[in-house]
């Protein structure tokens, strides 16, 4: 059974004139098989002189003449899944070998001459200038935000995903906050935090952490000291779902300003989330955020943007792109928001968290410890 | 300082006609700049509809006119660090425009109509493109051997880094092993094993799990039974430096055949690093590891290769090259060496170690377990 809504794939196709989609990044070659990456190559591309490469075809006219082309030591594992596509080639599996059993799928399905959908900011060259070789007469499109779109509106089990993933993210935070001393580094708090992550099974991204008054968010050598306010913003992934959160925390008691402006991070995300609702327009959720801001007491000093999350961030709903401010929130779309301050007495304050839209409003995904952490 | 050999850099530009190295994957970026990626960016390159991508370039006139492209967002902490290059371009640091920024650096050194060296593998397709309009006069060549060639040797830090990340994951194995029960499966071997790598603050990369006496080795619903065979073959990476090793366990007594298949491995493995030394050429080792395997009284189903690794598996010395056949191991190559055989009633034996050439011979590197553990 196709995972994905293919009657919308198929529009998005008509729409941009696409006759076949050809995904070769790992996220979106696991949603369109529906979960499956082969598991050897899905951290460790890159082997000998290339990089393992695996393809998923869709044909704008038949989506059930789907191809999968990877690697023949995928064979035996892909044999035992009820994975839907059927057409595969696992011949070679390498950047350059991919595209030559590519463009046979493509000759075989007829669209050889047609227009050919690639994720060209991920595409490798080589395998660019082997498909235009062996495809000379198509024409190839960037289908990146094709895909996009296609993964705009989250099913339940991906909710479900992003509910554990962002969950396990901020239960990491909590103990970044409470792994420190007295003049810990914002590096040991990274370790830390990494580590976490790893033990429960979740990749860990990134962690930036900003110990004020200072505003560098790299973990360094820069040391968390008691009275200081620490923000950590931190992305770990889950079968390539990701989680972005911010929490903030002080050591021992913070400043009164300190505490003042994380309370007023809190009431501008407080506000902005009780309003965000499916049928709403991005630019009236831009709006609604820049009002919130604007009574912050704070608006000089601050920012807050919105954007969707899921396989990607920045991903659809993209409420920053101007030229999409009348479309609307849906029931599925999964939004990412971040309102911050800049003090050079406090530090950076801020606040992310991540918001699913329902049926009966919002639902926060990894909504632990969202005030202010007081530890030491 | 400049952190890697600078003069054979330039001689294999030199011999490959190369003007100017454009290195985009993030293990040469880390290895050409000393050890510095940006942490944002290093498992999470995707966001909104493109990549993050910085690149180092290295003009072969003159090392230290090097250059850094890479995001705003990495300023503050570049500035913090004794990062050598100082040259440094940081407006934007995404797919398709830190091509334009290394174009500007191309002409700024007068290479702009030179012979530029790119990760063609790598590379994104559109930085490609946008690297050919840019520059229309430059001609492209693939520089992922030259870069393989330049990373050839290890040093003793690098040695170092190798030491620890194969002494982490020969324990994660371990820890693989004791974490089953009777009819364990070994998809949750496999995530056992992940967890216990992250929570030391290796990223785990892969582990193929064989439960005999199938031969599949991808995790999976296949339980490991008592008496049975296990191998474990698994991935860790700590700041892009691999470990691949592999172990075999059993659940309770093994076959007699079980073990003497591992017995052999063992000692074909043992032959072959008994006789590794600086100075024998890559063809000789490989007729030393055929001999091994031939007098191990089970050749008929057993097969042995060696190959280089570091920060790529398989990367130099690439034994397995026959044009390469008569090029000689030297101090500082770390080599992969692994033994199998296949038995329909055992399964998939396999010891898989790494060793680094030393002046005195050889050191195993994360040589613990290697003995048949029998466990439960």
């Amino acid at each position: 059974m196709i995972p994905f809504d293919g009657a919308k794939l198929q529009q998005l196709m008509e729409e941009t004139g696409v006759d076949l989609v050809l995904a070769s990044t790992r996220h979106n070659v696991r949603y369109l098989t529906g979960g499956y990456v082969y598991h050897f190559h899905e951290r460790s591309p890159r082997v000998a002189s290339s990089q393992y490469l695996a393809f998923v075809g869709v044909p704008r006219a038949r989506i059930e003449d789907a191809f999968y082309i990877g690697a023949p030591s995928q064979m035996r594992g892909l044999d035992g899944l009820p994975m839907w596509i059927e057409r595969r080639s696992l011949e070679t599996g390498s950047a350059h070998s991919s595209a030559t059993d590519a463009a046979s799928m493509a000759h075989g399905l007829g669209v050889a001459t047609g227009t050919i959908g690639v994720e060209m900011p991920f595409l490798p060259a080589s395998t660019f200038v082997a498909l235009q070789a062996a495809l000379p007469y198509a024409t190839f499109v960037d289908a990146t935000d094709l895909l996009h779109e296609l993964r705009a509106i989250k099913t339940d089990a991906e909710i479900a995903t992003l509910r554990a993933v962002s969950a396990q993210v901020a239960a990491a935070i909590q103990v970044g906050f409470r792994s420190g001393y007295d003049g810990v580094t914002t590096q040991e708090l990274a370790v830390a935090i990494a580590r976490e992550m790893g033990a429960h099974g979740v990749t860990f991204l990134w962690s930036f952490t900003n110990a004020g008054p200072d505003y560098l968010r790299d973990p360094s050598p820069t040391r968390w000291e008691r009275g200081r306010m620490l923000h950590l913003d931190c992305g770990g992934e889950q079968n390539d779902y990701l989680a972005d959160i911010c929490r903030m925390g002080a050591r021992g008691e913070p400043s009164a300003l300190g505490r003042e402006l994380t309370e007023a991070c809190l009431a501008v995300q407080g506000s902005v989330r009780g309003k965000v609702r499916a049928g709403m327009t991005y630019g009236d959720l831009r709006a609604t955020a820049h009002d919130a801001l604007s009574t912050s007491g704070h608006a000089t000093i601050g920012g807050i943007v919105a954007h969707g999350i899921g396989m990607v961030s920045h991903e659809q709903p993209m409420i920053n792109n101007p030229a999409q401010a009348g479309r609307t929130l849906a029931v599925g779309h999964v939004l990412s928001i971040e309102t911050e301050f800049h003090h050079p007495e406090v530090g950076h304050v801020k606040i992310e968290d991540t918001v699913a839209i329902t049926s009966h409003g919002t639902e926060g995904l990894g909504d632990l410890g969202r005030e202010l952490q007081v530890v030491g």
